[in-house]
């Protein structure tokens, strides 16, 4: 019953979310050049978590979800942008993102490098024309500077710095907990923090969001390192084991297999804790915690 | 007399220009190493026209400039993201820039890509961070979409894509115009504009001053298409002739030299012009634009 109300609140929502992200590129008066260079990378699918964790936040005060369409688009442009700038050659030198060529084994370095820079800065744009009817210009501001601050250097830029610092290096959990905190989890706290901003919640209630989104970022990451030596490639787009191959530290590297899992386990308990502290109709929240607990891509 | 009182104005603004530029890098809780690599291309220098234009527009309003500090570091962000990105090997692939190593031969690539995203990033955060009593909610909010759309794919990344477009063929002025315009031209005009926006300028005079902007835009890029020909590597600080070594449509090559000098003159004359059009105090303006027409690096 739950599942189901999640699955079709999950299919309306993607589907107007990428309705947003084609109407905004094809608005564009640019050279089409860097267009479908966008286009192509927005619109190489995945989970759309972090539209979804900002819609279902905005259903658990009871708002319309229509509010948040702006700023869910904007994030997912910068989750796009730093997909193709982390995949470059000179990043992690990915050729396959999703099962697709990465952006730029299509476009070239150049174009994916301006891609991702059109895409970062089309964000703050994107949220800046949420209609007036849906946030004022103070809570537009908010936005705006909660996503700066999730995705520049004191957020997901800062983690991916200390990414490559920790390069080949045999991490502590502190410094593991550190990059993806930053590199996956402020991003993911932002689209749940947007959600509280534009449905005007309480200070206490933000702080019980944010701390289940950061339960709920260490949680996406430790099951993303478990599928990367559990999972199969067909499902997960890219060959198994590549952390192993790069010599990057792992949950389950840093704590055992078992450990990486109970590990997992504590923070989903955690997570939903959390959603029981807000009081809210926390449903959808819960079926998208149990859903990344659980993906097997 | 005009010209000593626009030296006192541009030195004391560069100097407040670059506290407000440093203070915010060192007040970031990020890793040193993206810190380092931010601030590095931000004090090497130039000539920081860009926010010069905003403070020149706010004096001509004769408003207080210190409103438009946060914007115009915003500004100089931005103009810095886009040398460090335009110099990287898929790029122009430059190693000098103002005499000094490009940020990439002093950090590597992955770490000039990252510093890039972070100050693109920030600068946002910087509009936004204006005091209240310098602006109000929705000033804020019609900056922050000016610095976007100047920015992005409609504006500056738009004109750089262009410009890789147009490589090795022989462009006609009206496309060489297009990447100008764009590449720099955008960004100069929203300095300009930013100044009109913080002043509660009406329409009328944003026009004008747009105008102004657009004619200093094309005379700017005239006159670096001049000084790649006939400045020396002493002042212009990389070598000369590289444009025509990396066979690039220039104006001297599409206008001869002496047309492209005429060009220049008559972009000047309109752009003064124009200020005259605004009936403001706008000496400080008129300087700058001399400095343009007459610059030797």
């Amino acid at each position: 019953m739950l599942q189901q109300s999640f699955v079709s609140f999950s299919e309306h929502h993607k589907q107007i979310l990428e309705n947003q992200l084609k109407e905004s590129i094809s608005k564009l008066n640019a050279p089409p050049a860097v267009k479908e260079s966008m286009l192509y990378s927005l619109e190489a699918g995945g989970k759309r978590i972090r539209p979804m964790l900002l819609f279902a936040t905005l259903a658990a005060f009871g708002e319309d979800t229509v509010k948040g369409l702006w700023t869910a688009a904007a994030i997912e442009m910068v989750h796009t942008y730093s997909l193709i700038h982390d995949d470059l050659p000179s990043m992690d030198d990915d050729d396959l993102r999703r099962g697709k060529p990465t952006n730029h084994k299509i476009f070239g370095e150049a174009f994916a490098i301006l891609a991702g820079d059109a895409l970062l800065t089309y964000s703050f744009q994107s949220v800046a024309e949420t209609p007036d009817e849906f946030a004022s210009a103070e809570i537009k501001l908010s936005l705006i500077k909660e996503l700066s601050k999730a995705s520049g250097a004191e957020g997901m830029v800062g983690g991916q710095v200390a990414d490559i610092n920790g390069e080949g290096q045999q991490l502590a959990l502190e410094d593991l907990e550190y990059i993806h905190l930053h590199k996956t989890g402020k991003l993911l706290e932002c689209s749940v923090v947007s959600g509280a901003i534009l449905a005007q919640a309480g200070q206490e209630t933000v702080q019980a969001l944010s701390r289940f989104a950061y339960h709920l970022g260490l949680a996406f990451q430790i099951r993303d390192d478990i599928l990367d030596l559990e999972g199969t490639e067909d499902k997960i787009g890219k060959p198994i084991g590549s952390d192993e191959s790069k010599n990057k530290s792992t949950y389950p590297s840093l704590l055992t297999m078992e450990g990486a899992k109970e590990a997992l386990d504590s923070h989903i308990k955690a997570a939903k804790e959390k959603l029981r502290e807000t009081g809210l109709n926390t449903e959808l929240l819960e079926a998208i915690t149990d859903l990344i607990a659980s993906r097997d891509h």
